[in-house]
């Protein structure tokens, strides 16, 4: 009978902290958002050499409360999965056993900037909150874009690196001999490129001889037909996935499958008329 | 007798000076337009060191000329509508209130440099000009495409500003340490990581070390991939609302089936008539 | 007879100077295009200071025999027209006279080095390549395209430039109080604001303050939503203009009217049906 | 009997190096794709001015290795191809060999950094990875949208040639006067105006004087509406070639339409069988 209770509270806690589909259950993964956020505020401010010295006290505080409270969370989500090691070795259970580690570490190791830092990484647990009823739709229609398209970008992002390469190399000859020149090696040239073609541009390092900018200003003119590739593909992607998403409501009354063009008769599946305009 | 007289006095002010419909109303609005346009160069003008000095009468006095039009046009505004405190805490009322305040509060407040800038903010008052008839259509689409892809947009920045507070700290531990370094905290490398992703790359923050360069270039090439789903959002959304207004839910009388070209005048499916010249 | 005569030789020169549908005609076009590129590539490479010293006498030769030239066209252009009033006071009529007249004025007026640079203009005479057979169906795309989507655009822009003042303005209140800043008054802050939305970023003004460089972010990141507007708009009128020149092909065998969709079986103008199975 | 055996020999060796399509050839194929990546690395590693001194030796037999290797597969190309003079004249062939000649070219000539940098262009060779298998279909609707695109990408780019020249000009007539101006030629100004209007916006140039500042915010602000073109023209081709690919020429045998789904069963407009199985 205990061991019944036991599994009953595991269930309670299991429903209020994994899912938001109660109403107590979403008010707290709110209140949770909100405090990875508040406290990755905290992690950016202490880096701010103004702040630091001023509000040290507080921000070491905060710190300690919310790695508490995140901390109680972390067990409790560790208690109430079924298969707590699969938790723990997942994505999110790294994440969120790494927004904890760190404040915990910096008892043992002195001056540990770089350690503190980690702490940022702790925001990845707010990529959680897509999982919510009200941005699960969009971000749905997003991934699915993405994911549609990832194939296509990845192939023409390895173009791209390529294309790079080969451009860095020649703006290498062509700029590197030159004394004062910013293209110190092939790798940086690269750099350049990428800097170019992504049409960033910082300017940190730019061409200053004369068939160097006539180069770049060609490769300039191209990247303003490649950049409209992924645009194209995503473009193409987003108005697919759209579609499909409309085209949901019809569904054929004899083998109930959906997915009809807006203008078809018969069921593409079983044969039969779709909308008998007889009894309608 | 009289309060119906007055009555309609306040609706003759109301349609001249809210409503476009009428010419002489239309002219009115224009004026105004040009005035609020006329009155903010000044105002730019005036923050220009050269020509302030030499100018600074002629700038005085257009600005009271502005101010005293623009107060009456306030006052008949709050004459003229039935609810004067709805109007007056509206958006367009306080932008319209803080558009002369200004003016007549440097008399009280000395070398009020800031407070005579807000003035520039009466060029919110433009955005009325959106809805005379000409701009009307396009305004709608535009508008309706973007309030449509809204929540689509909202779930994108969202994500984004998560994975540029990342970079930014990610940049931070990598870029932070060394002597000179722009990336002196994780704001200003968040603030790094939104100008490269972004496309925008002023140059003022730029990584120095190999890892950085390596780092930041990988940034770039995914912001390549990541810049394209806005502009696929955006665009597929224009496209819907393009299709829309122009299959403007015509159906056949026979057939009941739509998606009629504008110009058509039999069913495409049926043969019949679309609109019976005779009974409509 | 003579006047007749004349005539014959007017459209004789009309037809192989205006027109490109000859042979001979379309081979004097090039020639000319060819010559205006070359004489434009002169003009740009007198301004470079070393090369000018080196080879002044062959680009003052060359000069000298384009303009001779290009006055011998003009001159049998203005003959040939039926009404030479209107094409001397037409665009193209207004550019070729400017692009021969800086050479002969140089003569009168000393250094006139700015004079001298207006021949660069003359190459928007290259403009008239787009009448070519070769490039007039896809120049004809996008000009219909854009023209489409000129409204809009405009809209649009009208609608960035009054965004931008407003956030030039708020950014000189922010930035313009503090010493060395570059946002010495509003116009260069909307100069700046226009920088950073178009994503150009020269940073040549940055903000300095963390106020400045937080509402910079912001900027930014709603520039990234409000970049995909007018691509949105475009891609969504060339799809449009794409889909029209392709459903021209069908035409209605009774009405003889085209533009009908795919998979239209009747005439949607006379309702008569569009391919007869039976007889096709 | 022997000169059989050779040509089955030669057989062998083309389907191993020059195909992908049996197993041990595609082992084949992506190890020497891997040791191309490697070299090029080696290459650009060789330029980082810390890293020479350091691994010299390393970096030298490394070189070798790959050479050699290389070599022996271009002599195998060579002797497996049914006409040797074809290939090597080939895009491939070329490229093939000017990865293995500047190393063996760096005996006779000393000092030759130049000529060691070609070998980066080995890189090249890497574009044979997307005839394989898993790219094959994603590269291919890219090529073909690209393709299919490229009559008005050219229309475009050539408009934007000119319009960038005249802008340059015109810049160069506005800021070239001034002292320490960076548009001291118009060469330098048209770059100037393709680093404005593709957005990359370096900074190394800009304008200081007010006029100047005013033109090229208009040009930016031109930019932002020019730069949706080629993104419109990519994003309706890719649309395009994704529908023509689904729509893959399935005719209805009973009604001839076409425009079915990939996993339609019966015609969606007549409702007969698409595919009968029992005779296909």
């Amino acid at each position: 009978m205990e061991e019944k209770e036991k599994l009953a509270l595991k269930d309670r806690i299991h429903e209020i902290i994994f899912e938001a589909d109660t109403r107590f259950g979403r008010k707290i993964d709110i209140l949770i958002m909100v405090m990875i956020i508040l406290s990755v505020i905290v992690v950016m401010l202490e880096t701010v050499s103004g702040l630091e010295e001023r509000f040290k006290n507080l921000f070491v505080i905060l710190e300690w409360v919310f790695t508490v409270i995140f901390t109680i969370e972390y067990v409790l989500r560790l208690y109430s999965v079924r298969q707590p090691w699969k938790y723990a070795t997942s994505f999110y259970g790294i994440i969120d056993l790494l927004a904890i580690l760190p404040t915990y570490l910096s008892f043992f190791i002195l001056h540990s900037q770089s350690l503190l830092v980690i702490r940022a990484l702790r925001l990845m647990r707010v990529f959680r909150i897509f999982r919510l009823g009200r941005f699960m739709r969009e971000s749905r229609l997003i991934l699915r874009a993405m994911n549609a398209s990832r194939a296509k970008i990845s192939v023409f992002l390895f173009f791209i690196i390529i294309v790079v390469t080969i451009i860095g190399a020649i703006m290498y000859l062509v700029e590197g001999n030159y004394e004062n020149s910013s293209f110190t090696s092939i790798p940086k040239s690269v750099y350049w490129a990428i800097v170019t073609l992504t049409t960033v541009g910082y300017g940190d390092i730019t061409p200053t001889t004369h068939l160097g900018q006539f180069l770049s200003a060609v490769v300039m003119i191209l990247g303003y037909a490649i950049i409209a590739v992924p645009t194209g593909i995503v473009s193409a992607e987003i108005i697919e996935q759209t579609k499909e998403i409309q085209n949901n409501s019809q569904a054929c009354r004899y083998c109930s499958r959906e997915g009809h063009d807006d203008d078809a008769v018969f069921c593409k599946y079983c044969g039969n008329i779709l909308n008998d305009p007889e009894n309608s």
